[in-house]
């Protein structure tokens, strides 16, 4: 079985290792903005996944023994999702309505065979709380341009990991593969060893 | 300020370098086995690291602008506490009591000038709860003896980490070091700028 991750990810590429250590990577040139959010977070980042997954099946024809997976994560608070800010500015209206709260992680995982015989979506929910911040602490964090590139403008395992009170749930799916969900779907799929 | 961390854990020396950049390394010689548990993990926690903390103060006299940080963490389940396992036996011994189950991390944090005018200490605790593991799992993850060295028989960023369903608390505390509330307490002594 030949494993291709759909995403450019460093993150996930480092992740997915630790279930399985050998796979391609081929990313998707899918438009995530194609995807309308209708309220339900779950569904939302399930059809993006599904999404990224399916356009890059379609580069390997109907090739058996191809087994893709694709993620997304996003994150959510009162209402609104937050994807990758586009500048400083966007990081910093999301850090500051995060500042003191608790929001919620979600990331969607499908799992789709090159030969349509397996199409499997999941998604996995992680609440975080931040620490309530000073506008000092805030403006450090964007100093440091850790934001950029990252939903809701934060990479738990990087330079805001000091303002994180707690979190509820998988910590690998706040840095964006919920592993454990990951590793025991594959497991009832029958694909791993 | 000279800050000096009394620990050899190379896992809570790099955590310790997201708060402060700089600060020397000091190992205790202290005899764990003489602090004897009583039944209330978080103040046994706190006297072991108090007392790793302060056999390290010992070395630098009354040193004024020296402050010792020191740390100790435990895995409790059920009534007993798992330090580092002894042996493979004893990590399989610990790993197939945690399977399934939800348990409890401790880590212990002191806060020591070598001056003796701050002598602060807390404690954190984080729930973990790992996946139901086959036989077949538990002996894959203790061949890869990332079990030695570690309390409770894992560390979760290593091998363990795709076994591991959710997490309650402070992520890097099961690491070793609880970063949010040391960033907190060192804040609250003024000792951060």
């Amino acid at each position: 079985m030949r494993f291709v991750l759909a995403s450019a990810s460093e993150r996930r590429q480092e992740l997915l290792r630790r279930i399985l250590p050998e796979y391609e990577i081929m990313v998707s040139s899918f438009d995530e903005s194609l995807v309308p959010y209708e309220g339900d977070e779950s569904a939302y980042v399930m059809e993006l996944s599904r999404s990224k997954s399916h356009s890059v099946r379609n580069l390997y024809g109907g090739s058996e023994d191809v087994l893709i997976i694709g993620s997304d994560t996003i994150v959510s608070l009162d209402g609104t999702i937050y994807g990758k800010p586009a500048d400083r500015e966007d990081a910093s209206s999301m850090i500051r309505s995060m500042s003191g709260k608790w929001h919620s992680v979600y990331s969607g995982i499908s799992i789709i065979s090159a030969d349509g015989n397996t199409d499997s979506s999941f998604s996995v929910r992680t609440d975080v709380k931040f620490m309530e911040m000073t506008d000092d602490e805030m403006e450090d964090y964007l100093d440091t341009l850790d934001w950029a590139g990252k939903a809701g403008g934060y990479g738990i395992q990087g330079e805001s990991s000091k303002y994180i009170e707690e979190i509820r749930g998988d910590y690998y799916n706040v840095m964006g593969l919920p592993l454990n969900a990951l590793y025991k779907n594959l497991k009832e799929l029958d694909i791993l060893g």
